[in-house]
């Protein structure tokens, strides 16, 4: 069994489908889960997703061999303060936020001692729901999780870390901290602040012209993101501002010019993009 | 039976899919098919969505009593001007093109004494897919089909069209034509046009980053309709080049302040945005 005794902070959609998957592979003994919603963590127990809860981070992670910190970007650096004192010497710690070099930056300033075995993770799946009731054991089959070591990063820890995403079913593959909070910037955040963007526009425009009313299958696709909760991508906007604000810049400019080959009815402009995209689409897509 | 011949014209997901339904519906007689691409016309004859085709329009139309004209915008004045000459006086003609305006000024323009005739219509349906092999008679079901008669349409003639859908499973709504093309410009087009400028953008960077290895299934469903074609949505955006243009720019205005909100790490700007969001989309989505 490749864990003892797992702690999960913060237990929602994916805290809560790696402990399912775990169990499930009969590679963790007891789970303890920890979170400011008693409701959600009594939930947890009656699902058999934890075996027990408590709302204190500190007494959560006494004895634990691994600990999982699956809390918004935000709350990271307090967590890690928190536990940092009642983590065993031979804990490995992980996380699963969205960008990773705050993560990091929390885990030098806060974790003391304990930052060499911190292993920076991130698992690339997820809906737009929330909550340990929408988890579930298959979440990270076939999906990629990215860590992102640091130099100093025990290597043990990370082959750990590595093996139980893979336990969990994901493949997981190692990036640097820049190249994975750019590729995600462009794959994941850039399209959450779109659809947002979108939406919210569109909101506005409800009142006089029904708007949504007359929304179809494709826009009910392009906008399921939207409905993502937005705590999450509050702290994911501050913590990756850079490479978000870079993205959105990029974004703008190919849009501007599409605006106007629109407006100067420049059919060749819009073939090439149109085809372009699809190609790309279609190729990446399968 | 309400369809005694029926001729479409442009045998694609839309039109195969229409006369599946209507076949199916027991509503229709005779099928004849009418489009560019042999093989499509031929296979449309073996899955039995059609009776028999025809590659001239003018030919395709002798004796039909329901004319659907499913081709891109781009091309409704040429097959308008085709068939004009040999249309029965009883002829009903209807199209299905995802932006009205452009279609009843062609109309006017080549469709003679048959004008009258013509209701401007436009089913809320379609996947990213193409071709009579991808139709499927329940496209329709439980969709909106939005008609755009003129004063002078005739009433029965838009009767007998809003008949033709409801038998198709849909619930057909009338708007004026400036409405429809407004509100399919915010909730159909330019969810179209980011993206497709997401996924060029994002193209365009894959070389040095492997960009798309990293996306996840929200990234696949943002991204679905950048797959469409992109014939049809060139002539889209240049058939409701206006209230296209107008949308993009109101949704820069809204991307510019909230990457400003971001730049200065403006957290209630963020939280507000977001959650309107959230609450529009999961209002509409049910």
């Amino acid at each position: 069994m490749l864990i003892q005794r797992l702690t999960i902070i913060g237990l929602g959609l994916i805290g809560g489908s790696l402990a399912r998957a775990l169990k499930r592979a009969g590679q963790c003994g007891e789970v303890i889960g920890c979170g400011r919603n008693t409701a959600n963590l009594q939930l947890g127990v009656e699902l058999g997703v934890i075996d027990r809860y408590t709302q204190h981070p500190a007494e959560a992670v006494l004895g634990a061999d691994m600990v999982v910190v699956a809390v918004p970007l935000g709350t990271m650096a307090t967590i890690f303060s928190a536990i940092r004192d009642s983590l065993s010497p031979h804990a490995i710690i992980t996380d699963v936020g969205s960008a990773k070099a705050t993560v990091v930056e929390d885990a030098r300033q806060q974790l003391g001692n304990h930052v060499s075995r911190f292993v920076p993770g991130h698992p690339i799946a997820g809906t737009e729901k929330t909550g340990v009731a929408a988890s579930y054991a298959e979440l990270f089959e076939n999906r990629r999780v990215i860590l992102t070591p640091l130099s100093d990063t025990d290597r043990q820890a990370t082959n750990t870390v590595k093996t139980m995403w893979t336990y969990a079913g994901a493949a997981v593959e190692e990036l640097s901290v820049e190249h994975h909070d750019e590729v995600l910037a462009a794959t994941s955040h850039l399209p959450h602040v779109l659809a947002y963007t979108l939406v919210d526009t569109l909101a506005k425009l409800e009142d006089r012209t029904e708007i949504f009313r007359f929304a179809a299958g494709g826009f009910r696709d392009f906008t399921r993101i939207a409905g993502s909760d937005p705590t999450m991508w509050h702290d994911i906007c501050l913590a990756n501002q850079e490479a978000i604000l870079k993205m959105i810049k990029q974004f703008s400019r190919e849009l501007d010019q599409l605006a106007e080959a629109i407006s100067r009815s420049d059919s060749e402009y819009l073939y090439q993009v149109f085809t372009r995209a699809k190609t790309a689409r279609d190729k990446f897509a399968g």
